[in-house]
């Protein structure tokens, strides 16, 4: 296998969470020697500025409900390029096997006998804690991390994030939760949290631009989220941010790293 | 903030799953930069190659419960390190907040007063999910994405890895399950898992040596698990790995990767 992108070939990669040094080198490699790249909506433009200025970009974002292009026509258009000769580069915020409709995609190509390859990202929940100095396990209170998304197939969004019991030693990610937090607060306590359980509501994790705001279960009705992308915290492993002990700020290397890539090509 | 490695400060640095190729590129150029790497045993030596030959490179793994080094010894070495007016690298594999007593190590550096940064990473549930063409979460089949580890604080061996109902429509990845699946067949049937829940064990994730075996849950008991480093995944999104549907085998440029990062340097 080349590490450059090869023609007829699709490529599923994560994006991670937006700054360009936290991409992988295969993912690099792989946006510098494209033809195509098809990327979501929460995909930087820090990180498209790393694509071959000779190659195609286009977003084929969902943003906010309002479709551009359906999953369908995305498969088309993975397939037609790939067919037509085309290195494809399907670009992913985080994990492109974390809640971004990847099995679909990958069913697709199989059907269509397209040749592909899946690069795993940084997911935003590793990037958040990470920016946050926030492990997101504890060996002694914290030996589950769980990954929920408040996005749902048609028919299902009025699903509940969580059902059953949420286990005492567990932090909760929920992905694109929504802004019904007292709805959320509601499964929560009905899945037998406690009302003081540690919550944090954490916008555009990892970026520059990263707001966090915490409290108690008690007080998730009337918690004041930042600004989608949005993500939810809760377990034991947030307590730092109630207590008021120092959580780092987060001074990633953004502007620096963009250039000292960009001297590169 | 700058891209190399500053002196007295301790970098936590995901390694991801030991192809360099899935490094992230702050990872990359901290390796390259770091007067002192201080890694656990699953680090591979693909990317510890990557260390700047002036380095000092030591390991502190635990490995097989036969500790050459304590955890306090741990923090000891990176603090002094520190102290001494190096920039230290601590290179975990994965990701450096999963499973990986970040917590106490960071705790250890914030008592100090030691600069740190954390560098996250590709965690080897998501590069195994990629090298197997395995979406972890379904949109439609499995909506949450669980965790959990066999490991656990000293006097908690005897605890069950899960407790509690396990919702139908979720991925469990257990990280170091140990090698006893019959065990972990009775809690995950105690757990309410269905008979006919596919489970497979994956050794070596994501790298060349990668094995992979599996079944339904009620045949657990007598699955011949590969050497570890061991993971097991249980959920419907394994359902292909039963089904004889093709999985991509998998062929990571490891080699080709590796020449061309050392060609680099």
């Amino acid at each position: 296998m080349s590490t450059t992108a090869q023609k007829g070939t699709v490529y599923l990669v994560g994006a991670g969470p937006g700054d360009p040094e936290l991409l992988t080198l295969r993912a690099l490699r792989l946006l510098e020697s494209a033809d195509v790249v098809f990327h979501d909506d929460l995909v930087t433009d820090e990180v498209l500025a790393l694509v071959h200025r000779h190659a195609l970009v286009t977003s084929v974002g969902k943003r906010c409900g309002r479709p551009r292009i359906t999953q369908a026509g995305i498969h088309a258009l993975m397939i037609e390029s790939a067919k037509a000769g085309q290195s494809v580069v399907r670009l992913k915020s985080g994990d492109p096997l974390i809640f971004g409709r990847a099995g679909e995609e990958l069913a697709a190509l199989r059907a269509a006998g397209i040749a592909f390859e899946i690069v795993p990202g940084v997911t935003a929940a590793l990037a958040a804690g990470a920016a946050l100095a926030l492990p997101l396990t504890d060996r002694k209170s914290a030996s589950k991390l769980i990954f929920a998304t408040g996005h749902h197939a048609e028919g299902k969004t009025s699903a509940p994030v969580w059902t059953g019991s949420l286990p005492e030693d567990a932090t909760l990610v929920m992905y694109m939760p929504g802004r019904d937090t007292a709805r959320i607060a509601e499964e929560l306590r009905a899945a037998g949290v406690a009302s003081d359980m540690p919550c944090a509501a954490i916008s555009h994790a990892a970026r520059p631009e990263q707001q966090v705001a915490a409290c108690a279960l008690q007080d998730l009705d009337e918690l004041s989220c930042g600004p989608a992308p949005l993500m939810l915290m809760i377990g034991r492993a947030m307590a730092p941010l109630l207590d008021g002990e120092a959580v780092e700020t987060l001074e990633l290397p953004l502007r620096e790293a963009f250039e000292s890539l960009t001297d590169k090509r």
